[in-house]
């Protein structure tokens, strides 16, 4: 019988990605006796009792019988929860209800979801806490490269300040920028080959930057922070001349405040070194001093390993 | 009564600082019941039943009576040893014999010496592993800053390749010469500055960030790596002209091969903004591709800090 079962909310790029990587390392990191055994999709329906070709048949066109997400929820014999449905930086509906009845139903929850955590995490973390439930996000920050993690190594630290470039798309447009191509070309091309929204607003006029800024402040304590209350500019303005001369968009947070804007960095700043859809953050500490922590921010393998990241602690601690 | 109790073997920089910063964190991080009750030093004496004022008196000239270290390691009430002593690149010893010692007392033991760990691993990995105790040397690679250790953020994955800055004091040096200066010159302000032994042999030629290439290659499972079968080759060689032109001493590990060598960086490689002291590690991977991490590679502090995230993995887990 398996230890520990799975539900997944959304079975798009994120949730898909997950399935196949969890089932490509569930011997080597100890999880044989783990299962999926519920997957519920806007688009393909509920499904249970399925075989490992479950991608191939959804990809063939099957689908299966709708189900209320609730009732679904509620109902599952799983233990653990992986909410990964669409962000909505209004409100984090619906991924932040999901996450509230999985709590209330008794399960841990994975997300990789930036819209409930960056939100609503108050609430959330009250009532994981409240259960002595496991609510983990490390996906919505940097996909599976260690950001805010990386905390749990250092034990005892201070955060006294944080830098990062936290949104791939604005940093690739502004690389290409740096080429002399303008921004209404380089953002065609992102479209084009993925990077960007049709929407691109989220990506570059801060938003998604903001957002990672405001969860990574939550992990370390500084919950003052908000979209309301943060210093949120794009890069619509900067100009080809900018982006060569070193314009990267960085958020930076301390305990008092918060900010994403377009900062000029000086040639030798590591940030500066940060090009295509690269991520990176310096956190800024008492023991350490400055600690710098690069790699890819998006992706389906690499947003799955952080999922896989946060399964393991969910089971193991 | 302590929970845990800690012995000390070798109290200078190291020593001292790691009890400075337990005894500034140990609330924060919840090990109001663990002391350190024991410490032994060839210099010092052996110390027992101290007070917090010990550091203060010791520097005052206060010294203690002699006393057998293997005596003292195997009547010590102490479940956990932390050895400090000097680096030996020969054979590893005295700190190997006191670790060998340590873990057939039945004691958990940290250490930050790589000499014991890049030499002869094998036998205390086995010896730990026989009796269930935590052998745990983080302070070995990049002190503090997060270097192998941040693999255990990422369970399953498969790690290619390693690339690495590892000695602060031979990247010191090249930074200062690629403004102009001839290495003599800055191996002399290195000395003054107290980054460079005055025999700089370890440092220059390329075996310290050899220990830590072969100890990093160690923990990813690569074991055939070891000082003699390496190709290890220092700065001495190199000219100030190559230097400005981005040459680095890179430790460069895969399943097959390990080396140090100076290596040729372009300007939009990561490793060419490390400078001065500062070390950094890019690890190749399945899932993630390439990410990179950057911070101090020693101080009182950073090694303090890598101790103190050894000791509460040894406490929690």
């Amino acid at each position: 019988m398996a230890k520990h079962k799975i539900l997944i909310i959304g079975f798009g790029t994120v949730g898909q990605g997950f399935y196949e990587l969890f089932h490509e390392k569930q011997v080597s990191i100890g999880l044989e006796d783990t299962v999926v055994s519920e997957v519920i999709d806007a688009k393909f329906g509920f499904i249970k009792n399925f075989g490992p070709d479950i991608i191939t048949q959804l990809k063939g066109g099957k689908t299966f019988e709708k189900a209320d997400v609730f009732k679904t929820i509620r109902n599952s014999e799983a233990d653990i929860v992986c909410e990964f449905t669409w962000v909505n930086i209004k409100d984090g509906e619906p991924a932040f209800s999901h996450i509230e009845e999985a709590l209330s139903a008794g399960k841990h929850v994975i997300t990789t979801n930036k819209g409930p955590i960056a939100l609503r995490y108050e609430r959330l973390h009250e009532l994981a806490a409240e259960s002595k439930l496991k609510l983990r996000f490390k996906g919505t920050v940097m996909s599976g490269t260690p950001s805010f993690n990386i905390l749990e190594l250092l034990p005892g630290i201070h955060v006294q300040k944080v830098r990062g470039i936290f949104n791939g798309t604005s940093n690739f447009i502004l690389t290409e920028m740096a080429h002399g191509k303008s921004f209404d070309e380089v953002l065609r091309l992102a479209q084009s080959m993925g990077y960007a929204e049709a929407d691109p607003t989220l990506d570059v006029d801060g938003f998604d930057a903001a957002l990672k800024a405001v969860i990574f402040s939550k992990v370390i304590g500084w919950t003052k922070h908000d979209l309301n209350s943060m210093d949120i500019k794009g890069i619509r303005d900067i100009s080809s001349s900018d982006a060569s001369a070193g314009v990267k968009l960085l958020a930076s947070m301390d305990s008092e405040s918060a900010s994403v804007k377009p900062v000029h960095l000086s040639p030798d700043d590591l940030f500066s070194n940060i090009n295509g859809v690269m991520n990176a953050a310096e956190i800024t500490t008492d023991t350490l001093g400055k600690i710098f922590v690069a790699g890819p921010g998006a992706g389906r393998k690499e947003t799955a390993q952080a999922v896989l990241s946060d399964l393991v602690e969910v089971i193991n601690n």
